[in-house]
Parts: C-alpha cells; sequence; structure tokens
C-alpha cells in the first residue's frame, strides 16, 4: 500500500492468513496447545499469541497513536528474541504460561485484527507506506509460525505413549514415484538472490554473481525406500559416513533411523501412526543425516546455489517445493553486502547467521505461496524436528 | 469393613474424599490442570488420574473379578513409581501428557467411582475384609495427593510471571500471634509410633520405645516475623549457620529468602500475592534453611521423637496441625522391625528411606483429619515448595 | 601435654605418622600423585599439602607466634573446606595444580615439620596444653587423608586402561574364610559413644543410652562369594531389592557389580589387577548396593549402636577392624547434646550431618591405631570408591 | 622423496621439527605435563604421544614391514579421532593417563625416530615415495600440534592461582604500531586455494576461482588498545552487536572482555602476567567476540577469499602472518570438488567440516615455515584459547 485497492487487498491477505492459523490449531483441545516439548519447539498457544504480539510490537505500537497495547505484562511473555523489544520469558518455560488461557489468546488475536483493520483503513497514506513492509513482514512471520505450529505439535504427540493424531482423516496420498534423473548444470555464473517486486526476506539479498562448478543435481528427493537401504546397509553404523560432530551425536543418542520412524514399516505423522510410503520423499533427517546419506550415496549435497540456479533453469525438480526442505552444504553465511533490516526487524534474521546450514525448497507443512526459488530457510544441523530432506548432487 | 455398616460408611467416607479431589481442581482451567513446573511436581490433571489409578491397580484389578481396565494404555502413563506394576512414563514429562485430555480424566475417574461402589456393594464378606485396608489406603494416599495438588499448582502459578490466584477469595486470617514458651520435658524413656485400631501408614510403626533426654519445645511456630530477623541478620550469608550441603545450594541457586518472599514485604500464595502476615508461620523452608534458622537462633531442630511425645503430652502446642509441616532433624529411617507391607503396596514408603528427613504435624494445605500424632511426612532436603516450617527446641 | 615426657610422645608420635604419608606416596611418580580422577578424590599431591595445610592453619597460626607462613597465596589451594579459614579453590580444579610441583609440596612439609618440632620443644606449658588436643586432631587427620590417598589413587589408576598397580609386590593373602554365626544380643539399654581418656572426634560424644531391639549380627562380614551369588540371583536386575535412589543409580550408571570388578573373576585392586578371593569381604559396595544385598538375604543392615554393642560385648567379630568399612543403617545424624568444637575445629564433622550414612569398623587401608568401636565414618550412600563392604543383621 | 638428497632432507626436516617439540616442553615439569585443563585442550605429554603415534600408525604400521610397534597397548591411548584406527581413550580423561609417563613418552619418540631414521635410510624407491607424502604430512601434523602445546598449557596455567610462567626471560616486544589503512580491493573474479608444488593440505584444495566484491580490508590487525575501546564503550552490554548464539554465551560465562585480560591493564601470557601492550594485536578472541567488535566498529569480518586475495595482492598486510589467527566470516565448508585424502589421512580435515569457522595467517605460537596464504585454520565459533584476532574489512 499505498496505492488505490492496496488498502483491501492487504486486509484480504493479513485475514486470510490470520484465519489460517486458528484453522491449524482447531483440531486441538487446550490442553495440547499449551504443552512444550523441548526448549527448541514451542505450544500452540504461544504461536498464535506471539503472531499477534510481532504485529503488535512493530506495527500497532511504532506506527498507530491510537493504539492501545491490549496487556502491558504480555509484552515478555510472547517476545520470541527481539533484544530491542524487551525482556523475555525463558524460552524453555513456555510450556508453564497456563496463563493468558487460550481463550485469552484468541482476544487478543481479536483485539489486534481490529486494531489492524482500523489502522489499515484510517492511516495517512505516509503512514500506510511506512507500515506496508511490516505487515507484509508481519505475514510473512505468521505464515513461517504456521509451519512450526506443525512440527512442533508433531513432536510433542511423537512423546505421547497414546500417539495421538493431531490431523483428522487419512495422510494425502504421496505424490506417485517419479523416475530420478541428474539434472546437468555446465557451471559458470551464475545470479542468485531475490531481485524485484515481491517480498523478500532481508537475507536473500542482495542479489549476486556467483561462480559454479560444472555438476548435477538429482530430479527428485531422495525417498523413504532409499533411505531404508542406508539404514539397512549399516548407514547408522559407519563412522567414515558421517561428519565428527554428527557421529558424536548418534553415538550419544542413539540415532538408528530417523526420529519418528517405528518398527513394521510405519512412521508417526501428523496424522498419526501410519504405513512408511516407500516413494515418500525422507524426512525429519537433520543435516547429519542427510550428508551420511549422500556419502553413502557417492554424491554429496547441493550447496544452496546449486539448487536455485536448478530451479530456476530450463527443467526445475518438480518436486523442488511442498515435500521437504533440502538440507544444502551451505551454511547460513550472510551474502555480499548483506544489511540488516533497520529497528527490531533487523533482529530478523542476521543474528542467526552462524552454525546453521541453509535449507532450499518448502515442505508438506509449508503455507501456499510462502515459497520462492531465493527463500533460505535455516536450521542447526541437529535439528529434526522439521520436515526437513535431501536432494543429491554430484560433480561433472 | 466387614462388620454391618462398614460397607456403606467406606463408601461415604471414599465418596467424600473423591469429591474433594475435584474441588480442589474446579477453580482452574485444563491448561492450569495439564503444566508440569519442574520433575518433582506433577500436573494436577496426573493427580487426578493417579489417585484413579491407585484404586484401579491397588483395588480393583486384584481383587474385583468383574472389572474391566479402564484402558490398559493409560497404566504406564499413571503409575508414580511402583515397579511391581509395570512400566512408568518418564516422571519430568508428565506435563507433555495432553492426552488424555482432562475430561477423559473425568471419565476415568467416574469409571474407577462407579467399579468402587459396584465393588463395595457386592463383595464377598472375605473380599470385602481384604479390601478394606487397601481401600483405606487409597483413601488415605488420595488425600496426600490433594496436599501435592496444592503445593504443585502454587509451584507452577509462582513461574507464571502474571502471578495467578488458584484460590478465590482473600487468603484465610492468620491464626492470632500466639506467646512462645518453652516446654519442658524430663526426658527418659518414652513410646513412639502408632498403635491401636486407626489407620497408619507402614512408616509409623512398629511402635516402639526411644530414650529422649531432657529438652524443650517451642510452643509455637518459628514466624515471618522472626524468620525475617534472620534474613536482616545476614542469615544467608553466613556459612558458618549452615550445613555444608545447604550452603553449596544457596551458593549455586542463589537463596536469599524463602522461594515465594516477594519485595516490599508480601509473598506469593494460593491466593496470589499476598501481604506477607509477620505473625503467620514462616513457610516454604528447605531443611537447610530451617537448621542454619534453628543455628541462629542458638537453639536446635526437635527429634521427630520430640515433637511426638510433646504433641501427646498434657500440654501440646496448639499450632501442631494445620499450618506448617515441621521439619525435625531425624533422618528418615525405618523403625526397629519395620516391615513394608506386602505387594505393591510396599513400595509406599520402605524404599523412599534414605536421604530424606522427617516432618511433623501438617499444615494449611493437608486435608482435615488426615494428620495424627505418628504420622511420619518426608522430603529431601532442599525441597522447599511444601508448606514447611519448623518449631525449635533446646537441650535442658 | 603437657606433662614430663608428653612432648616428646606428641613429637615421635607426630613424625611416625607424617612419615608415614610420605611413604604411602613414595612409589609413585610426580604425575601420578598430581590428577585427580573426579571430584569427590584428591590428587595424592594436594593430600600431602593439605595435612600440612591443617597444621598450619590450625595449629602454627594461631598459636605459634614465631611461625611464619610458608606461602601465603597456598592457603586458598589447599585449603579442603573451612569456611572459617578463607577462600578455598574449586575442589574439581585440584588436578589442575600442576603448581606447586611436588618437590615444592615436601618442602613444604618439611617446613611445617621443623616448625611443629621447635613449637612442642619451646612452648609454654600453657601454649602446648591448648596445641595438644590440636595436635592430636591434625594426626588424626592426617591419618584420614592416609586412607583416602589410597582410595584415591586406585580410583585413578582404575581408569587407566594400563591398570596399573600403585603397591609393589602380591595382595596380602585373605584371612582365611571364618565360619558365619548369629551373635545374638538381647536388646535393652546399652551405652554408646565416646567416653573416657582417648582420642575421640566430636561426632562420637556424648556418650549416651540407645534402646536396642533384639537382634542378631554376623560374625563375619559378607564375603566376594556370597556376593556373587546375589550377583548371579539377578540382584542387579530385581527392582523389589533396591531402595528407590539407589535403582535409578544403578540404571542411570549400569551398575551390574562392584565397580572393581573385572571379568573371569579377577578384580582390580591397589596389586593391580588379582584373581578376586572368595573368601574376602566384598568391597567398593554403595550403601544401596549393601542394602540390597541384604534385603536378597533375608536380613537387614545393622544400626550403628548394634554394630557398636556387639564390637563391645563378650563375643566381638573378629574381622570388625582391618577389613572394610561396614555400612549401617543409621543416617550420620548428630547425637543428642552434640556440640561442635569451637573454632575453625566446628567445621570438622557437624557441618556434614545430613544425607550421609554412618559405615563403623575400619578398613585394610585404615592405619593401624586409628579405629576404635565408637568411630563413626560417614559417606554419602552414593559412594563407592571406598573400602565398603557389609556386616549382616537381623530381629529376634 | 625420492630423487638423490631427498631422503637426506626429509630427514633433516623431521628431525628438527621433533627436536623443536621437546623444546617446547622443556621448562615444564612432569606434572605440568600431565594435567588436562579442559575437554578441548590435551595435557603436553599426550601432545608429545600423540605426535609420535602419527608416525607410528601412519607411515610405519602401513608401510614399514619391519617396525613392531612400541606398546599395543597405547593404541587407543594416543589415537586422537581416526576412527579408522580403532578405539579412542575419552579425549576429556586424557588428563587422567599418569601412565605411560613422561620418560617412557620419551622412550616413545626415540623408538619412532629410530625406526623412522631406518625406514627413510632403507625403504625401497617404490616405498620411499608412497612415505613421502604422509611423513611431510606427520611433520605438518606436528607443528599444528606445537602451536597446541602452547595454547594448551597457556590454558592450563590460566586456572592456576600462581599464575605460572610457561617461558623464562620477558616477553618479546610487540611490533611497532602500523599506521591503520584501507587496501582497497575492486572486487571481480580471483583464483583461490593451493596450487603447486609445496605442501598443502587437502582442504585448501582444489584450487578455484571465486567471485569478490570491491571491498577493503585494514592494513593491520585490532589492537589491544582499539579492542579496550570496544570494552569501554559497553560492547558487552549491547546485544545489538552481537551474534544471537555469542550474546548467549556471553550472559552464560559472564564474559566482559577477553579470556586472559587481568585487572590493572596486565594480561596472563605465557610468560606469566604481563602489561598488556596497547599496541599488540588483541588475542583470545572468540569469533564471536571478533564479529561483534567490527559490528561496533562500523565494519565487517572479511571473508576467506578477501583475505588470501589481499595477502597475496600487491600490498600484503605486514602483520598476515605470526601475530594472531584471524577471524574470518567464511564458514568451514569444503571448496568445490573437494576430495579428502584416501585412507585414514582423509579423517584429517574433511570430517569437520560443519559449524566451524576459517580463520587465516598465523600466530606468535606457529612454528617458521607453518603457515601460508591458502592456509585455513579452524575453530568453533567459541573457542578462545587460540592466539585468535581480527583483522576489519569493509564494503566499497
Amino acid at each position: 500500500m499505498d496505492e488505490p485497492g492496496d488498502r483491501m487487498l492487504t486486509w484480504q491477505r493479513y485475514s486470510a492468513v490470520r484465519a489460517r492459523s486458528l484453522e491449524i490449531a482447531a483440531p486441538l483441545g487446550a490442553e495440547d496447545q499449551a504443552a512444550q516439548s523441548m526448549p527448541d519447539a514451542s505450544p500452540m498457544k504461544w504461536h498464535l499469541a506471539h503472531q499477534s504480539w510481532f504485529f503488535e510490537n512493530l506495527v500497532l505500537q511504532p506506527l498507530d497513536a491510537a493504539y492501545r497495547v491490549h496487556d502491558a505484562r504480555w509484552g515478555p511473555l510472547f517476545n520470541s528474541y527481539y533484544e530491542a523489544l524487551g525482556a523475555r520469558h525463558p524460552r524453555p518455560q513456555r510450556g508453564l504460561l497456563t496463563r493468558p488461557a487460550l481463550a485469552e489468546v484468541h482476544a487478543y488475536r481479536d483485539t489486534v485484527d481490529r486494531a489492524l483493520a482500523r489502522f489499515i483503513d484510517r492511516a495517512s497514506s505516509a503512514l500506510a507506506q511506512r507500515a506496508a513492509p511490516l505487515i507484509e513482514l508481519g505475514i510473512q512471520h505468521e505464515q513461517q509460525h504456521q509451519e512450526l505450529m506443525y512440527t512442533d505439535i508433531l513432536h510433542l504427540m511423537s512423546l505421547n505413549p497414546l500417539r495421538p493424531a493431531v490431523c483428522a482423516g487419512a495422510a494425502p496420498a504421496a505424490p506417485s514415484a517419479l523416475p530420478a534423473r541428474w539434472i546437468e548444470h555446465a557451471g559458470g555464473r551464475v545470479e542468485v538472490g531475490h531481485a524485484g517486486a515481491g517480498f523478500a526476506f532481508d537475507n536473500e539479498a542482495p542479489r549476486h554473481a556467483v561462480l559454479l562448478q560444472p555438476h548435477a543435481l538429482a530430479s527428485r528427493l531422495v525417498s523413504n525406500a532409499e533411505y531404508a537401504q542406508f539404514v539397512d546397509d549399516g548407514g547408522y553404523d559407519r563412522a567414515a559416513l558421517w561428519l565428527a560432530e554428527g557421529w558424536a551425536l548418534r553415538l550419544a543418542q542413539g540415532w538408528t533411523a530417523p526420529p519418528y520412524w517405528l518398527a513394521d514399516g510405519c512412521e508417526f505423522t501428523l496424522h498419526g501412526v501410519q504405513p512408511r510410503d516407500p516413494a515418500r520423499a525422507v524426512r525429519h533427517l537433520s543435516f547429519y543425516e542427510a550428508a551420511a546419506y549422500a556419502q553413502w550415496a557417492g554424491a554429496r549435497l547441493p550447496t544452496e546455489f546449486e539448487w536455485e540456479a536448478a530451479v530456476t533453469g530450463p527443467q526445475p525438480p518438480p518436486d523442488a517445493y511442498g515435500e521437504v526442505w533440502q538440507w544444502t552444504r551451505s551454511a547460513y553465511d550472510p551474502y555480499p553486502r548483506f544489511a540488516a533490516a533497520p529497528g527490531a526487524a533487523g533482529e530478523y534474521n542476521g543474528k542467526f547467521m552462524v552454525g546453521q546450514l541453509v535449507l532450499r525448497g518448502s515442505s508438506c507443512a509449508t503455507p501456499r505461496g510462502h515459497a520462492r526459488a531465493s527463500y533460505r530457510n535455516f536450521f542447526p544441523p541437529a535439528a529434526r524436528w522439521q520436515f526437513s530432506g535431501l536432494r543429491l548432487a554430484r560433480d561433472l
């Protein structure tokens, strides 16, 4: 905004995404939404509140003079990691926040929604223009947390011996198995990163040139069946396949298969215990497991730029998006001339640029329309609770 | 049971105590009842389920051939520590059991209540006689957990920055300050421990003789005002007053006052933040703090037998019961010729007889009628979340 | 001192005990004497220095005006736990004190020895009388650390895959197996604790009366052969035999036998790997293991007073001393009217009187002449690196 | 080898480097050489043994049929991390290896030296050619451990309250302060990585092209005086300057300055406590501190390729080598087409390529001749015990 019609479009987009968050939570009881299974995960109720906190603290409070904060005591409770925005409740204790109750969090969302509707409607043109990128950031942020709502609740339910299903009905059918080919790339200078008018996070910019080596990328993701061969071939018992840190973790935590694999060819999913579809992309891998698999397969992980070149090339892999995030061999480093956004929004990405790896694509839990070729997802190499898998690459 | 009328009395007693558990939980939402604040504490919902599990597994399953287990998968979830009764869900993960939901736990209680009603009504006289001590144990057990329901929820709420009140209304007025005197005892041979017809736990028996030294016990509990003097006098900074283990803990955890004391003379209570009544007994002390206070006061803690002799003597302290459990200087050792109860019930007390200290009396959270002179409560010396205080003693 | 001849006797006794400490260390290299295997254990060099520190800080500095401290910077390094005597180097980092080097510690011992010789020789009668109990305490303290020198170096060597022997030559032959009998005691009032002229620690006093139940004590210690039967009978796999805390530890740490037992009937000892003598008393048990064995054997551990009554009775067990310290069922509580010694010496025992268990007798590593019937050794129930075993008891 | 004269040159080079290791250790006693201050550091004695183990296990055992292993039990003791070469003693317990004693380790070095001399002298030409790169790797490996010998012993001594000096005499004078300029680079395509005949580790290859942005590098290292300004300006208290992980660590561990800085303008060094020279390069920084400083200074860290381009350009910084390793903004990722060396030597570098950062240059502790422009040193971002500092960069 602020061209004619922009305001209505912004509101429509905002309200649709906001409604989607509630839809995700709807099948779950208040107890389910309040528990926290590990420090890395958050209660669903916390996500619902934090999403509102983001709009309240990055849009309404700075820009809307008429806005009255919903409850001043809640700021620290739902501040995730923004040092510039004050104190924060200890992350491992989010599951102890039985108050505010879920109904109160719903009321908080209503307050924020009403305030934002009024603001979008009435803000001066100048204010609306300043607000537009922050509102868009809040929408994108809400979508990122929608994916975490799924992965966090899945982790919680996986620790319940009753193995409850989060989603009703049967799991969606897997896409039929694609034939695997190598998509070759001659290498050379390519442009990567975001450019143009659409939204992108600050970590996708600036667009810049990189040099690629001649290489090939697999036309499809590694499947459960293929990964099972790795397991059966002693993949978890052969140190030579693993990075040292990964091997130490595998020993310390007793990994012998992906975390949600069960006996008898089953796996735990959002739809409860289900037969493991051999053709579906393997998921819930750590970077270490993905890298060990690639080593075993005589291949390697792609760099994030090889991946980006492939999906923007003439024959993009059909499963680049919507199945699993794909670990790359690229550390999550800043792009040349990277500049964090100004203000609190600058803490969104930049301060995490060490010790993490880039994942590309998107997963079955990613909201539609949220992914793009330049998107840089990132997680520590030990993370296993995301929908994370891999696509092979090799040198030519 | 089984004299005429016994069955009805048993049922009345059972159903009254069972109803009381639900009353304690009633003011709290499902989220409040599901969270676990630390491994030592349990969610209120878990207590409600475990109380039923106890009757199901120690009475109904062994004795009632007609009983069909409510849900076989729940056994490990609500087994607290009975090795003889199978596997157990890890204690620190009780707060992750969002399922079964609270409503399902209520249904479980109903199942057990109906089954027990039928059993009490219809059991053969022989079975009824076998069941009677186990039902009584289950009732006493339910009452013990009623106290834990209060102390555990208080601990949970204390970690919530919103400091919610568990109980509506104002805190009950403190008893007016009693004048403090020394109640003297000439020492010599006294009998301690339970004897007679009423219920007692196995750890209170056998009754036996002990020798006491001439000594005196304070006629009332140490008050908040007195404890504040200890704090003001540098009690938490003077290593010489403390047992070595307590001093190490005080340093490691930064203790400077009882855990629920707040600034400005307030404290956190079941009724939310309240002014700290100087005349009320100080509470939520660890054994280490109680012992350090006694050292500072030039006195000592009583032994459990000195306490028992005092409350059964001609001038028992009027605040022996109903305010705070009173730490004694006695390790929780077995009485001479102690024999654990047979079967799973034998795990109730005996296996904890090391590393803990005996507390005597009862607290404001103890159900009425649950306390008696021979009752041996016990906790590790570092425990601070109980309603635990002290009464001074000295040698004559 | 200070009767005629006392000074010479004191010096003879002092110098003999001091020499013995060096004899224990003599077979070991400087590297062996510097390492620390766990926070509970100390390097041998540290023991040698701390023994001198004790005389320096509890005798020379307070009483000998002529004494000049050896090195003022060393005080905190070799202060074990005396809050009254200033700061302390962190206990887990004693193995990092490569300086002062062993030779410097030897020089420290020489300094202290010379100073004490002069002091004993020249002190006024009044001073000598004040010093006498502290010198005696220092001698007893040095002897206690002599035992720890053995147990700590044994633990260190047990972690070295080369399994080095500390002591040259063969292990001393075990006493021939004694026939096991029950020594009965009719119970009743007995006097326990120290009285009379000889040395005793403050925790052995005051002598006082206790009531015993009729009971019997085994005439000999539990042997390796007997304990092996417990192991073979699944003793480490039957939760019902164990105290809860012990069972949790056994699971967490994977205990399946005493810590120095090796495969093929061998064990690790001060003489290196040796065949395990079936007739010798089992050693290096935690309290938990001792209690589980007793439960398995249909017996129990004696109380410390039952033990004391037996060894002071008409038919004391011949192996009461010199083989293994014997765990008792008694928590390490203060005796009635216990009063800690004045000054820093008051920290010697009293501040540890919680959470520990009493062991009676003495072990193969205890210096001759150091044991007596009223001696109360104490360790936490999980301690396994001492020469600790058990003697059975039962009710009559 | 194997051209005429090669064998003699190899031996000369080998024996000079081997002798240097002993020179480094010479001022230290056996106790100093045996202790381990933290799991990341190793005892000096262990380094001396491990250096020999490397030649024994990667050269002599595979290639010299006449070699008899010095002591078969020692293999696991001195294997650092080579999975292909069998079991390993737990790294945190290296300080418990009081045996083999230092003298025995010296004898081990002699054995290996004699065997290698004979092998170099007598090996067939074919064998000599196979051995040559492994001997060279062993020499480079020995030099890397020479630097660790200094940094590890410095860390150990820093934990000793007596603050002993490792090296006799005064600290070498700092180079006089250089004027600071920006060395500009126009960006564009540059070649990086090792090429040519000299030795390089596998992680420096293959040489390949990268694209640089226009940028500038500081002509000298950040000095103590400059870093002190950062400290004085609240650098350790301003979260906005820090990467999130670094800030968390700074809070958890209470960092307020570089680890060896002392009060009163002093610092702890290999020469003991010394005045902190304002002109000398600041050292012992973690990556987090280096990055926070750069942020504070309105600059950034260079990438490893910017650094390499600068030192191989027409005006290389005069302090590129010999002062401190320089943290770069580059994650330690494999170069395109990186291939680990075959066999056990392949574990040298490749398996650590995740979660670490590249440092370039060399330090005051690096052996002469060991550094080069393509050298990639690497450490985790939290490492502070190396001689690690920084050079600023900025975009043009």
